[in-house]
């Protein structure tokens, strides 16, 4: 890797009459300034200043480097002893402007299918087999260099080019176990079915719906059975996570790499006073309708609705150290509310929704106390799908979500040990026979490693600290229960029928069933 | 009220040679056309077609009017006319001008403090006393007097002359009940003492917290107590409403007319594709930043965030007949998420939040059904802050909180007889003394009348349908109970005290208290 950089420096004042001072700086570069942290024997591929000259009040410098003390950095270095020598000769740097700067012959480990873009600060990318040559634009600042932007873009490339091959494989699946198969007990679509009966309501928006009180009745008989047979066992308690998150929490979770066109995005009043407002009232009272282009003028992006339920819990522990004797494992659930992804790729009755209602299990400890949770709550799920819900259902091994999801640079985090994803996959008769129909994903277990730790800076007191979840939603999990069990309530296995009260099982005849009694006007 | 208008009616060719058949037309407008319609006796009020003129292929029309058949209606009705003779003489309308509207006289029925403005279709409103003309302008179409537009524009002058005096008094308040005085165990702020034990934890949001597991171990005590004394003795069964709110629902609820300051908005990608988010994604990945601008210009406003809770609601009857033998009345409840509003006046601990989690209790019937349940649900409300939790609040009456957010015409809606709401409110001995401090509203409870009902059109197969909703937060209950029983359990009334599990009393170590173990790193 060859850097070659050009600048020119702009002082306050003329610096012709104080060449020798400034010569005598830049002749030092090559000894020292230039070489200072290279390893031993390659300081021939620290930087070089290749030429400079002077002309009224600016220097012109032209460095070259590999990938040591690397030109840009050396930029720095000199501008920091110019400016010490400035104290001195009474003149300081005002302005460094970069002419130039080329990164030649960055190693992809592959050669791209395709030319690879970066939006910011680049001018060209020229690929030549598995190397690149980065040509950097007139955009590239000295805040830019400071920020660390110029490795970032070198990261980028490099991960562009990799990010091709394992494009349209995200997710790559081992068969760990297949249930038993199961009696079925109709062929029909639940959601379909669902709708017909008013159990639930399509809103006007994209993959959403209104649950009735019957459906709520089976929503609860599942959390009244994940409590007593997963949480109280294995001594999860509830706690309240936020649903909208600040930018903040994708920044530090790593979404914010990716998660963009799958967002649902949170916007508020840049100025809150009703004067401000008026416009858009009047346009509703005389139109009936809401003038969208003046709402977009008024509000600022304050940040996304929960997407993946855990990030804004670590805002809970940031920066703060758990005593690993008393405090860990710690392990909490929530489901205080539901989570939003667009789905672009469409939505499917109550198999795929946009606002969905998932309960996360949250568990962090020692490396070995994650692992062993994530052991302890996916035997708890086995049984509860296999033995109280009586579900056929398949256990994969994959690629964890969050890696394809926020874009890692490599998946060689995946080959840490311990590290990954169990999916429990769920049959779907109404999708066709079993070995040739997609089946519906209803929940995963995932231990996560130190990846959250680190982003929140949250420690042990004692050694790593890692952290694993589990996530599945209500919609799903009832869906690949109706699927299979059908709707006659004799045939549902004990632990649901027992507990699930339906409206127009009650006595009193003014509670019978008001989604069956409602008619069409 | 008199209206003048002048409108240029432009053909699809020359009507020189039709200007007898048009004349035919224009000579009855007087006699029949301008005057159907409009009172016995009256017919001198409704509109007089006063010049008309025919240049080439456009036919000049002055047309004034009092308050029956008015100007611009007299002007719809020429042209249907006219086109019905088009089909005859071979030319029709290709294009309507209004050249001038003004309504003369408009009735405030009290003399404005303010001038009174329309960012819409009016150029200007000259205030005579009481008494307003207002001046349209050029952007005023024929399509927007078609949609009623204009009558829309007088409405909203009368409402704006009248509301400036109710400013500052949006809730009128009747004193209905004063608890017994209770012996105060703190004088100290919940929310600051939550904080200090690591109970609770402030987001990088306004007005947000995560929840940790003692406060949420007191949330679910409260929800039990709600659950056993309130909704299963009065028979009501728990629902899963929308968080989410597409325009359809503020437009039908109303709330569209003001919401906008107070309101968290909603977007999404307007293109899904990650192709179209790449430069997003490169900026943030260089920088580490959100590239905001770039966000604004790839979403589009679908809707907010649920702010009152029920509007979502009626998604689910919308459109429907409820059967008043077995449907009615129908009692619901939801706690399933947060609501969000965006509090200009600034956040306050747990006592004034922007996330926050409301119990909402929906009841819809026949008015004396409604009223009835009103009553049920205030009396078990009143039990359950009386006598388990042992709170001191007093009971108010005021002026329904909707109107004033949604910015009612007149106040008259609160007459109508049965409507309107109880507050509770309760005492925070960290604000002072009784008499000098201001309380905590923490629970509502609305009779709303026929608005929902009206608003998505869902109607009883016999009689008129009402509705009415009681509401209040865990983070106010919880608020109000802390700052009165203060943080030493053995003070606690004995219905909260046996229902809640603190972290640090489990007898295993590992499970001690996460949040007072953490340390400061």
């Amino acid at each position: 890797m060859l850097f070659e950089l050009e600048a020119v420096l702009e002082f306050s004042g003329d610096i012709g009459s104080k060449k020798s001072e400034i010569e005598e700086v830049l002749s030092n570069t090559d000894k020292g300034l230039f070489k200072k942290g290279a390893p031993k024997g390659k300081e021939g591929e620290a930087s070089q200043l290749k030429e400079w000259s002077i002309e009224g009040n600016k220097l012109k410098v032209k460095i070259v480097s590999g990938r040591y003390v690397r030109a840009p950095d050396a930029l720095l270095r000199l501008r920091n002893q110019l400016n010490l020598l400035g104290a001195k000769i009474k003149v300081g740097i005002r302005k460094i402007e970069i002419k130039k700067l080329e990164v030649k012959g960055v190693e992809l480990g592959r050669e791209p299918k395709e030319p690879v873009k970066i939006a910011f600060y680049v001018d060209k990318i020229e690929l030549k087999g598995d190397k690149a040559d980065i040509i950097f634009g007139p955009s590239l600042t000295v805040d830019v260099i400071e920020g660390g932007g110029v490795d970032r873009v070198i990261e980028l490339v490099i991960e562009k080019a990799g990010r091709q091959e394992y494009e349209g494989k995200a997710e790559i699946k081992k068969l760990l176990r297949e249930g038993k198969q199961r009696k079925m007990f109709t062929d029909k679509d639940p959601s379909v079915e669902l709708e017909k009966m008013k159990w639930i309501r399509r809103t006007h928006s994209k993959g959403q719906f209104v649950y009735g009180r019957n459906f709520t009745s089976l929503v609860n008989a599942l959390r009244d059975i994940m409590i007593e047979n997963l949480y109280k066992p294995l001594g999860f308690m509830e706690m309240i996570f936020p649903k909208f998150e600040p930018w903040d929490v994708p920044k530090k979770s790593g979404h914010a790499k990716s998660i963009y066109p799958d967002a649902y995005y949170v916007m508020v009043p840049k100025v809150s006073s009703p004067k401000e407002w008026e416009d858009v009232m009047d346009y509703f009272r005389i139109t009936g309708e809401i003038h969208r282009e003046s709402i977009m003028k008024k509000v600022e992006p304050v940040g996304i609705l929960s997407y993946a339920q855990c990030p804004p819990f670590w805002q809970f522990l940031e920066g703060k150290i758990l005593r690993a004797d008393t405090s860990l494992p710690l392990k909490v659930y929530d489901w205080s509310g539901p989570t939003y992804r667009n789905e672009a790729g469409g939505t499917h009755g109550i198999a795929r929704v946009e606002e969905f209602h998932r309960a996360e299990t949250l568990f962090i400890g020692s490396p070995e106390q994650v692992k062993k949770m994530a052991e302890e709550v996916e035997e708890k799920l086995t049984f509860i799908f296999d033995e109280l819900l009586e579900l056929e259902t398949k256990k994969y091994s994959v690629v964890p979500w969050w890696m394809a999801q926020e874009g890692e640079k490599k998946l060689s985090d995946n080959e840490v040990e311990g590290v990954g994803t169990v999916d429990f996959e769920a049959y779907l008769p109404y999708r066709g026979e079993r070995a040739k129909s997609e089946w519906l994903e209803i929940q995963n277990i995932s231990i996560i490693g130190d990846k959250y730790p680190k982003a929140f800076s949250v420690k042990s007191s004692k050694g790593e600290l890692w952290s694993g979840c589990a996530g599945g939603s209500f919609e799903r999990w009832i869906c690949a229960f109706l699927a299979q069990k059908g709707f006659e309530r004799d045939k549902w296995p004990n632990e649901i029928k027992r507990r699930v009260k339906l409206v127009n099982e009650l006595n009193e005849a003014k509670f019978t069933n008001a989604e069956d009694e409602i008619e069409f006007a």
